[in-house]
């Protein structure tokens, strides 16, 4: 079953935003076995989008579209797409009705704008968009079907999951579902693992399938299996998974939509133990990695981000000596900066990092990339030193991931 | 003069990657002038590209594509663009001479593969990249350009930067030239912007516009004209930002592609003086956004992320009767929290944040999204109650920036 990836805006064609409502739909519908076929972004005139829908529908199965439906006069997509089905705009009185009761509840009147955008396609089946005002329309034509929803991506996503994906399935089932299984890694590069995993991936049969997607110190594993016995691709998941990880086990640190803070949180929360961070060239950054998860707080008590040498003192206790005789980017300093932050922030378990980020302050001695990571914890203090390359944000994510990576290690025992 | 973007790759089509060189080459087109009218995302099959590459060259004048160019056997872009130009691929030395001395510069020998990357279409001209093994292809027909560039984001920039848009604006120049002048503003949404500056944006003439660019608690207004007088273009743009200024003034932080905390950095570099942060509800994100400058250490001293009411009082010497008569978010906390920080972390200024981010731990009295912020500084402390939503990594970015932007305020001399 082919589907058909269609956004508007002047927007996305002029670079102003990236399409990442694209990349979220193809997402869904790839995870449910749909084959996408491509994705054409047009412009916001009545030709690009004429000319735009044509080509998708004859494309493909399944056409899904964003973009050009709210209130004002750019967003013409409605009309578009009534003429293309060769049929009216008529006053959705259920549409209007429900806009009435959101806009009383904030004390609000909708405007004329807001009346113009319940004029919906004659016939179209409506969407009800909980999150906005503008519903998604779904229309039907020699037995393929457009879907049109609003651009604001937290609406679209909305309208996905619990309208468009929940009918595909019923109305447009794929013959063959696709079900897939994510792995997480930190601590190897993508051609590391690849090589790790070579057999099983040389073993895998022709309808399974693994990608790597690799992001600055950490790479998902992707195993993905088709057909239609549930049980089967369900137990091909899991042979498959326990292969990689006889492999590389020690990598993996969780599976499926976590991130690494979060499947350390997991950890520290079985232990009953704490975390807090000791942060210099990482500027905060391992910090809000922790507390971007929601329940952070169980786990994560706080950090100290010691830019200045005095910092590194007042806050985490770091002897001046240290640093004037091995440098504030050396493995001692970060040592006292882990081991002072337990001290002075009374967690088990402390991330330090310190080093140069770039793109200046490189010696001969220690170029720019030069970082040292260190974690403290009740078994002891581990250290290690990084080389990155010169770009300041890779090394501060890079940095980032890798600190924890390391703390994450030590508590999987796997550091001695 | 119309372009067509052409983006090759199933990683793409499945939603496994965001297509952010689509984005980038239409920000380098459109600030060109040149007409950008579509963008298309094919598969590495041959019939997609074939059918791709056909479509765009009947759409626009100038072709650019992404993707295929590697040594991997799902490389097959180069035999597609062959055929399509109705020519063989043939082993261009030089490019290998390039290769060759690559390799040896890292004590490597290029693979058979990477002689295969050297096949080239016959009287192509080749595009120098300098930042990895595939070279850019540029390709005529019929008064048309199609150009072929590896997808590896960093050398698609290279190239596009140092060879197609020089070579473009070169041959295939635009009529009208286009200028733009982006204001960073912060401070008000986009409808009171839009709404302050009205009178401005109705007097605009046909061949000038005004976009606006909101991203949570920030919003850029690009203007842009045409025309072939560069003079008049600079004047125009100039006289615009004048008259935005006397409306919105107060909300303005910079110019171009700085960024909020890097605009305070070059307000306190002026000053002499020195920030810190006092992180609650942000957890470190206030203190990243400055460290992600480079340089910022010559302002940003560091920071106490304080998630626990101990750290609270430790590192910042917020009293826990504080805390425990008003809470951890309310303005004596957070007050407490940014002179405390004063004190201990000795910057001249702090910005503060408490709130409950979300989406758990609102009550009937602090819903989820109530958040203080303050600022203290040598003239005395702000505090500002924010009420943002109810998710979690929104509120974060949004407090971030709203603190930010209350520094901005004090050191701008705005907040009384």
């Amino acid at each position: 079953m082919k589907a058909y990836i269609l956004t508007i805006g002047d927007e996305i064609l002029i670079g102003q935003v990236t399409d990442t409502n694209a990349t979220y739909m193809a997402t869904a519908l790839s995870e449910e076995g749909y084959e996408v076929v491509e994705h054409l972004s047009v412009s916001d005139t009545r030709a690009g989008i004429m000319r735009g829908i044509d080509h998708a529908m004859q494309s493909a199965d399944i056409v899904l579209i964003t973009g050009g439906l709210g209130p004002t006069k750019d967003d013409i997509t409605k009309k578009v797409l009534a003429d293309y089905f060769d049929t009216e705009l008529i006053f959705h009185q259920t549409t209007f009705d429900r806009l009435l009761r959101l806009y009383h509840r904030f004390g609000k009147e909708p405007t004329e704008a807001h009346r113009m955008q319940c004029a919906l396609p004659r016939d179209a089946e409506i969407l009800t968009n909980e999150r906005g005002t503008a519903p998604g329309i779904w229309m039907e034509k020699d037995g393929r079907v457009l879907v049109s929803m609003p651009g604001v991506p937290y609406e679209m996503r909305y309208l996905i999951n619990n309208e468009v994906m929940p009918r595909l399935r019923e109305e447009y089932p794929v013959d063959d579902k696709v079900r897939s299984l994510t792995i997480l890694t930190a601590g190897a590069g993508e051609s590391t693992i690849a090589e790790l995993i070579e057999p099983v991936e040389d073993s895998l049969p022709e309808h399974m399938s693994l990608a790597y997607l690799p992001n600055l110190g950490t790479v998902r594993l992707r195993i993905t299996t088709r057909g239609d016995d549930e049980e089967r691709m369900q137990a091909e998941l899991e042979d498959n998974k326990q292969q990689i990880e006889e492999l590389i086990g020690q990598y993996v640190y969780g599976y499926g939509r976590e991130n690494l803070a979060g499947a350390i949180g997991r950890r520290l929360i079985e232990k009953g133990a704490t975390v807090a961070t000791a942060e210099s060239c990482t500027g905060g950054t391992i910090a809000s990695l922790f507390t971007g998860n929601a329940g952070s707080s169980a786990y994560f008590l706080g950090g100290a981000v010691t830019y200045s040498n005095a910092l590194k003192k007042a806050m985490l206790g770091v002897r001046l000596g240290t640093i004037k005789k091995h440098g504030a980017v050396s493995e001692a300093t970060v040592r006292e900066m882990a081991e002072g932050g337990r001290k002075k922030l009374g967690a088990d378990y402390v991330i330090a990092a310190s080093g140069i980020a770039g793109p200046g302050g490189g010696t001969d001695d220690k170029p720019v990339g030069t970082i040292w990571l260190a974690v403290a914890g009740p078994e002891g203090t581990y250290t290690k030193l990084l080389r990155a390359g010169k770009d300041r944000k890779r090394n501060i994510t890079f940095t980032a991931h890798q600190g924890l990576d390391l703390l994450r290690r030590v508590l999987d025992g796997l550091v001695k």
